[in-house]
């Protein structure tokens, strides 16, 4: 008997019957005698309706009222599951956000949780319910409503699952595991058994869209081992844990990519101190997730600035820049689209050589210009123009051995 | 300068156009200076598909969870319209049901306001802000959403009003005001410049769908003046107000139908002290709202005794009736669901005799059998056949004199 956190995502309760299936797959481990907590998104589609009503009433909606908007999604898979479960001759009760003690910060549009008092979950757990939780929201200070951003649901799984000490948190979605790519892009592409938090961590923030970063970061900070599994078929799964040592023979577990990428460059930047400072303090202030940054090394008093940020907030940069720009006395601000990001990973670079240099013949042989590179511990990103993202990827998984037999 | 609450109705906020134009109106209120709460409803439309959801899940939905699933229609509408405003240049902020402070008992589905903490109404309304507040909602003591039954966000907004100590709660609905009787079954039916408290509340008792009757009995106790207009077109409305003089000169000023009825008859109960308690007992029990209630004189030592309530409760009623029925040794029970229930109000009947006489001689004269009577100080119900409904209530229009010249 354990307790065990479920997330279930928005494919799985994309109508009734998929509802009803959950029902009937959350009763069987009930009756097996395990207390359950389950987190549910939105059904598949209705948060990108809402925002897109949002987009109907205004070209910037803002962040407060979108939040209230898009946390509706969940509130309605969570009593249509809990009805369904005591159809099925269970104690469950739906609870929101707010209900089930998830604080956040202000940062509406994408919260992190503060922290989470479940003496609620709690009760009801010990009153022997399963209690359905809404993910992806919270309530901050002033009992606004939040929301965590894409994939927050995950992390409500998963800190959930840290707050009640939980056995293990299982993340139901549409895919059978984590795989060693994108089997849209490479249908040779293999599930991983298991994986390192780590990796896990490299894969999410470098754009798999399996498991939200933020989830992963709690989960590795805490030791709380995750599962990824299929809610339509029965199987092992990938389990995300601590690193194991026979993760380092592998050198390269996976190939991610990324094509919701925008570059930035400052060009004709004054080369004197204080003045990248002064560049990126602007974009924090405004919670922008600035990825790569490059500055070339300048032979004048020049140099160029580049960097790149999800597509999503390029506008918003690029407006933001363009007035940094004529405080530092730059020459001008230049986006670029048109690019994609690859990478690999894997805990085995620490102890092995020569990864980048094939990583970059192979790209090579293949005509692929690199216009960017970032590399750490136990990953290489190369940007490159998004058009090559899907043959880079093809050839990356090919040539570091990745292929299933 | 005024204090004015505002309420929209779904047809008002049917779409993202509407919700555009009811941003607009608003704004003009704003512009000529008035504070301003804006209680919304959920689109048209959308509860029903939510309830639909629902029953596609279960036949009968814990109503804990069915108040949890109903109440997100209007999260969905308050944010948009707070965005609409902000797009005109105004400070808007939207409030759930519990930001807005609307604490109420725990019967679900048909909860009733018990009090309003509405210091966070005020702070808003204090810094300039237009407060649009979710109607049809609240939270009960241990912090779960209630729902406030059909046409709750009438309460709403009169409550709220009531609350603020507001100059005016304004009702806006996709009618001009308020009917002599429903237009769609009597063309002829003419628009009521202002009613009394007392009349209004009978008609939304009996059946009349312009104002929930909750609200008009917070407003009836409150003297809180109520103001009943179209959102689509510009007109005096229909106030609702302490009874005036010149009310008393009109008889009867209103024809009422309700064909949400259903009678159950409990046939062949034993004739002594305490059994009607008894049945009443289990039926009050479960929060079932008896409209009439007829016990047939017993020339033997057996009687039967009928009862009416609303369609929707008469299935759950025939169980409690069944087991009671059991319990007391009565002899059955049966149910009959073709019933309409049709009605005259005025409060000039106080003081003018004969109104009931010439009614029954109205509906005797088309050949309409009355099945059941049941009279106030200021109206008169009699159920009759569902089928002659429509028929009737012409005939009272045209018999009582209302009929537009």
């Amino acid at each position: 008997m354990a307790l065990i956190v479920q997330k279930y995502g928005g494919t799985s309760v994309g109508d009734i019957e998929r509802i009803k299936n959950v029902a009937k797959k959350v009763s069987r481990f009930k009756k097996e005698g395990h207390k359950l907590v389950v987190v549910l998104s939105a059904m598949s589609g209705q948060t990108d309706n809402l925002i897109k009503m949002a987009y109907q009433i205004t070209d910037e909606p803002n962040e407060r009222e979108l939040d209230m908007l898009i946390s509706t999604g969940e509130r309605i898979t969570i009593p249509l599951l809990a009805m369904a479960l005591q159809a099925l001759g269970h104690k469950a009760v739906s609870l929101t956000g707010r209900q089930s003690g998830i604080f956040t910060d202000s940062t509406y549009t994408k919260a992190r949780i503060k922290n989470i008092s479940n003496e609620n979950v709690k009760r009801y757990l010990d009153e022997d319910y399963i209690v359905v939780v809404a993910g992806f929201q919270g309530i901050d200070d002033r009992q606004n409503v939040t929301t965590l951003g894409r994939g927050g649901s995950d992390t409500t799984g998963v800190a959930l699952a840290v707050a009640l000490k939980a056995d293990l948190c299982e993340i139901y979605t549409d895919v059978d595991g984590v795989y060693t790519t994108d089997p849209n892009v490479e249908p040779k592409a293999r599930r991983i058994d298991r994986i390192s938090y780590e990796e896990m961590l490299e894969m999410a923030s470098l754009g798999a869209k399996v498991l939200q970063t933020r989830s992963v970061e709690f989960a590795a900070k805490y030791r709380m081992p995750v599962v990824v599994k299929s809610t339509f078929k029965d199987g092992p799964g990938t389990w995300v844990v601590a690193e194991e040592p026979s993760m380092e023979k592998v050198v390269v577990s996976s190939v991610v990519y990324d094509k919701n990428q925008a570059k930035l460059t400052v060009v004709g930047v004054p080369d004197k101190p204080g003045i990248a400072a002064k560049i990126f303090g602007v974009i924090a202030k405004e919670e922008i997730n600035v990825d790569m940054i490059i500055q070339n090394v300048s032979t004048t008093d020049l140099t160029d600035l580049s960097l790149t940020v999800p597509r999503t907030e390029a506008g918003k940069t690029m407006k933001l820049l363009k007035t940094a720009v004529a405080e530092i006395g730059a020459k001008d601000v230049v986006m670029d689209e048109n690019i994609g990001k690859v990478s690999i990973i894997g805990v085995g670079m620490r102890s092995h050589t020569g990864v980048a240099a094939k990583l970059f013949s192979l790209l090579a042989d293949a005509g692929i210009n690199i216009e960017m590179i970032s590399t750490s511990e136990i990953k290489i990103s190369c940007v490159i123009r998004r058009d090559d993202v899907d043959r880079a990827v093809r050839i990356m998984h090919a040539g570091f051995s990745l292929d299933a037999q």
